[in-house]
Parts: structure tokens; C-alpha cells; sequence
């Protein structure tokens, strides 16, 4: 018998990266290929179809495609399109009619974030929760949030910007051009600004004072709090404190069994989560003390952004089939 | 044909009011008892029932009993419990099982912001909505989000607890124990308190001086407000900043069409809505902007709690019996 197989497609503004998955969460095969941000939508989709076709190949005697899931920025469940996302130049643009001129079986996008979130429910490390929250560390703070067993879209499809929750009216200037948002503090970005801050603030001693904005990464400054930098260690601690005070007010709203961290920042770990851990627990409403676990990615690093658009296909699919995995 | 009605018991710490309700959310008669907080639950229920009985009586030629539903404080719905209501001397107790002993019908229990969000849903100003949080702005904050036409209630049973986001982290103490919490600002209490903040900070004159923080309601600066005075504008003006920066944050995880305010505070009406809605805009994340609506409670004043109570078990009925109001 042939295996089921979804393909996952996610959208980034340098790279889309596409792959055939198996209802177990298992990647056959994966690829990848240019996104050129400032062609069209429809550009991509013509590039990326002989590439899809060449890579089924190799594996259409075993398999059988049953759907595609699509992860791309700005991207509406509802509508099945992607609106004005920050750094393609696409404008508004219906993906899902795209993709189904191509693909005769049910297709569907989403956010990377959300997309992450149905991937740590069906395949990482929230199998099994039916209440919890993913949250992607990455050059912004996306937010996926999950209440039981289902995403919330929200009214308009666009439900889950934690990231755009407001820590400090009065802080860091955020790209959506309010002030404060806690994705200018709590990402890859908003620990490197954090690092800045600290670098004029303090007077410590530090490699990072020889580095860059620009060539400074989360990744160095995970590397050179493990040496024993001090002020990389609080650059963490800050971020950890910032982040923890949101996420407290999003445990007040939805009450979760776990928050998972997601992206280039959680792969600090500890370093990250227990800062995290504590704050949220400092500024938990008491009913929810205790209760609620902070966990990084079950998701492989290499294609949790492939997974996490399959899953989500893969899980419109189970819901329709009354299938379970 | 007799009409089906339902039960609907609201445990408040001085009054509990009870009320037999139809699907279309007409009382058809109601009645209360003295809750007495340092008396058992038992002992509430066996004062109850045989009032219950006796209204019953009145209606039951043409009425059948089809549910009970009961709002009271810090009420879970997952267990049916009760648990360590700050005003109520019962500690963890099962309301629904006590309930079971007397009726013989569907019983189930939440708290009264709960029960106020399925009353809007079903009766209210959120009829037909899919996607809203209710607000009830009384001696505390409440609060009840639905997603997807569901009652929120997270992995706990406890979620919806909006007035325990934290507005100043260096803020106001809270009951509960926290610095501050939405609730200390935005309820009848946060706006007393704003008041004398304003009287200690200020050089208004205003005949709020004459008052003393005992004797103050919310009733009396909305009053003091509408007659001209402009330190009770001012307190209108603070609260509705303060509630609406944390609303734009619950929007920015739910994504709901429309908040609901209920209660007390909220028969202010555009006094207090006219803040909130401007400071809300001020702080949503642009996708958010221009779709939210923020209404007035379209329960009646006087019998909302009963209806809420009521409405949650009639949303149980409709479900399992898939009818439709």
C-alpha cells in the first residue's frame, strides 16, 4: 500500500522550502529554492511546480499526495491568501486558488507561527495538549495559539500577534510603528537591541563591544553568555523578564498547559526559558501558578518550517477523515 | 405545549438569585434569597431549594424544568466545583453534585463573567457572534472570551482572567496580591481609587471632596461627571486609557469582532466606552484597526446575572440537542 503524504511549502522572504511529509510527522523528501522577494506570487508558484513535480517523482511510486499546507507571512486561513506581507512584494494575493490550479486535493495557508503551532500539536512537543501557545523567537515574535484542539483564527483570521501586545507605550520603536511591542524586545532583533542598550548603559567588559548591530547575532550572544559574558547573560535575563510579564497576560486570557518556545532564540534553551519561566511566574494571577509548563520546539530544526505547513494540512485532513494519529 | 425553561441560580456574596428562564431568554420568574457568605454551600442549597420549589410551583402548569445552570465565584466548569471564593466561607465544594441531589435534569456551573459572555451570546448584544470577550466591570474585572462560538475556559477551567493582566508592574496593590493588575484601575473599585489618585494629585475642585472613599460609587462620579465636574472627567477619561491598552493586547490573541462591557461601570455608557475605544485603536496592532467593536451589555440591568446562569445551561441543551434560537 502507498503511503499519504501532504506537502508542505513554507514561504520566507529569501528561501521557500518545500517537502513531502508523512501523517507521522516524517519528511521523505525536501527541498528547496529562491523565493525573489520583489517577483509576484504567481512567478514563484510557476518556478516552484516543475521542482515539486521533479521531487514527487522520486517518490510517487510509493506514495500518494493527499494535501498541501502553506505557511507564508501575513498569511490568511480564511481567505487562503497572503495580504501585504512586510517583505515580498506581493500585495494581496489568493495562494490557495494559486496552489489549487496546480494540485487537484485540499489545500490550505497559514502563518508560519500558526503553522508551527499545529506542528508542535501533531508532531512535537505539544502532542496530546488540547490548551497551549508557540511562540516564535525568530527576527519577530510570532504567536500561535491553540484552544481546545483548534487554532484560534479569530474574527478576521489574524488571531495570535503576541508579539504586537504592548510591553512599554513608551519603548522601543517597533516596525508595525507603535512603540513597545514585545517583539522589539523578546526575538532575535530584540535581544540584539537589548545587547545595544546594554552596551551604552554599562560599563562591563564585553567581546560584543567589538561586534557589529548588524553582524551581531542571537547565536553569538548565546555563545558568549556560555563563556561567562557577563553582559550577554543579562541581555538574556532582560529578555527572559520582558517576555515572561506577557506571557503571563496571555496564560490570564487562555489559561495553557504550555508555552513552547520556538525559533533561532529558544535554541538558547535554559538560558532562555528560566528567566522566562521565572518572570511569568512572578507576575502569574495565583489560579494559574504552577500549572503552566515553558518547553522548547519537539520539531527538528532543519525542516520544522516544512512540518509545521504540512501539519497543517495534514490536520484538516484528519479532522475530515475522522482519522486519528 | 409547555415551555421548556432552564434554571439559572447567580451566587453573589450578599444576594443569590434564581430564575426560570426560556430559550429566547425571557425570565418568567425570579426570585432571591440571603446567600449568608459564612454559612456552607449546603447550607445554601437547602435554604434554596424549597424556594425554588415554591416559584416552580407558580409556572410549572405550563412549564418543564429542562437544566440548571449556575454562575458564582470562582466557579470551575470542567469539575463543577466551587473553589475558595474570596467572599464565601466554602472552600472547594461541588455545586453541581449538590445540585444532582434535587433536580434530575443537565446541571453545569462557571463564574458570573462566564455566564455574562454566554448570556450576550445567546440573549445579548453578542447574538450571532462567533468571536467576542465580554467585560464586567463591577466591584472587580471579569472576564468571559468566546472563540469560534465557544466558551474559553483553557486547561484549567479558569481562563478569562483579563482584570489580572498586569497594566503597571509598580502599580496598584491588588487584591490578589499582585501590583497592578487591570482590575485595580478599570471596575467600580479602580475608578474610585483613580478618584481619590486625582484628589491627592490635582488642585480640581470637585464635589467628589466631600465624599468619602466609603461612600463613593461609580454611580456618583458618572454623576459628577455628566453635571460638568472635570476631575470625575478626568477619572473617565484615565480609566478608559487604562482599559483600553490592555484590551488592544487580549485582541491581539483572540482576535475578537467585538468586547462587550457589562456591569456597573459600563452603564456609563459613552462616557467610558468613548476612552476605552480611542485608547483601544491608539494600541492595536495595525491589523486589528477599525474592525473591533466595543458595545454596551444588551442583557436587562436587572435580572443579567439569572440570564447568564441561565444561558449556560441552555448553550449545553442547544448543543447536545442541536437546536437552534
Amino acid at each position: 500500500m502507498k503511503t499519504n503524504v501532504t506537502l508542505g511549502i513554507d514561504v520566507g522572504g529569501t528561501n521557500t522550502a518545500f517537502g513531502f511529509v508523512d501523517i507521522n510527522g516524517k519528511c521523505l523528501k525536501e527541498s528547496s529554492l529562491p523565493t525573489k522577494a520583489n517577483n509576484s506570487a504567481a512567478d514563484l508558484f510557476a518556478r516552484l511546480n516543475p521542482e515539486i513535480d521533479k521531487l514527487y517523482d522520486t517518490i510517487s511510486n510509493r506514495c500518494v499526495l493527499k494535501g498541501v499546507g502553506i505557511g507564508a507571512p501575513n498569511a490568511n486561513y480564511y481567505r487562503g491568501t497572503v495580504e501585504n506581507p512586510p517583505n515580498l512584494r506581493w500585495g494581496i494575493i489568493n495562494v490557495v486558488e494559486i496552489i489549487k490550479q496546480y494540485y487537484d486535493v485540499p489545500a490550505a495557508i497559514t502563518n508560519d507561527a500558526n503553522a508551527s503551532a499545529i506542528g508542535e500539536m501533531l508532531f512535537g512537543a505539544a502532542k496530546g495538549m488540547k490548551n497551549f501557545i508557540v511562540i516564535t523567537l525568530g527576527t519577530g515574535l510570532g504567536s500561535g495559539v491553540v484552544v481546545d484542539g483548534k487554532l484560534v483564527y479569530g474574527s478576521d483570521g489574524f488571531a495570535g500577534e503576541i508579539g504586537h501586545t504592548v510591553y512599554d507605550p513608551n519603548g522601543r520603536l517597533c516596525g508595525c510603528g507603535r512603540k513597545g511591542c514585545l517583539e522589539t524586545y523578546a526575538s532575535a532583533t530584540g535581544i540584539k537591541r537589548t545587547v545595544m542598550d546594554l552596551l551604552a548603559n554599562s560599563n562591563h567588559d564585553s567581546p560584543l563591544r567589538n561586534v557589529s548591530f548588524n553582524d551581531l547575532d542571537s547565536k553569538m550572544i548565546y555563545s558568549a553568555a556560555l563563556a561567562g559574558d557577563q553582559l550577554s547573560k543579562e541581555a538574556f535575563e532582560f529578555t527572559g523578564k520582558v517576555l515572561g510579564l506577557k506571557l503571563a497576560d496571555a496564560v490570564a486570557v487562555t489559561s495553557p498547559e504550555a508555552i513552547i518556545l520556538f525559533g533561532g532564540l529558544a535554541l538558547a534553551g535554559n538560558m532562555i526559558i528560566e528567566p522566562t519561566k521565572k518572570s511569568m511566574e512572578e507576575n502569574l494571577f495565583h489560579v494559574f501558578q504552577n500549572k503552566v509548563k515553558i518547553l522548547q520546539s519537539g520539531l527538528p530544526e532543519g525542516n520544522s518550517a516544512v512540518l509545521g505547513a504540512s501539519a497543517l494540512i495534514w490536520n484538516e485532513i484528519i479532522k475530515t477523515d475522522k482519522i486519528s494519529i
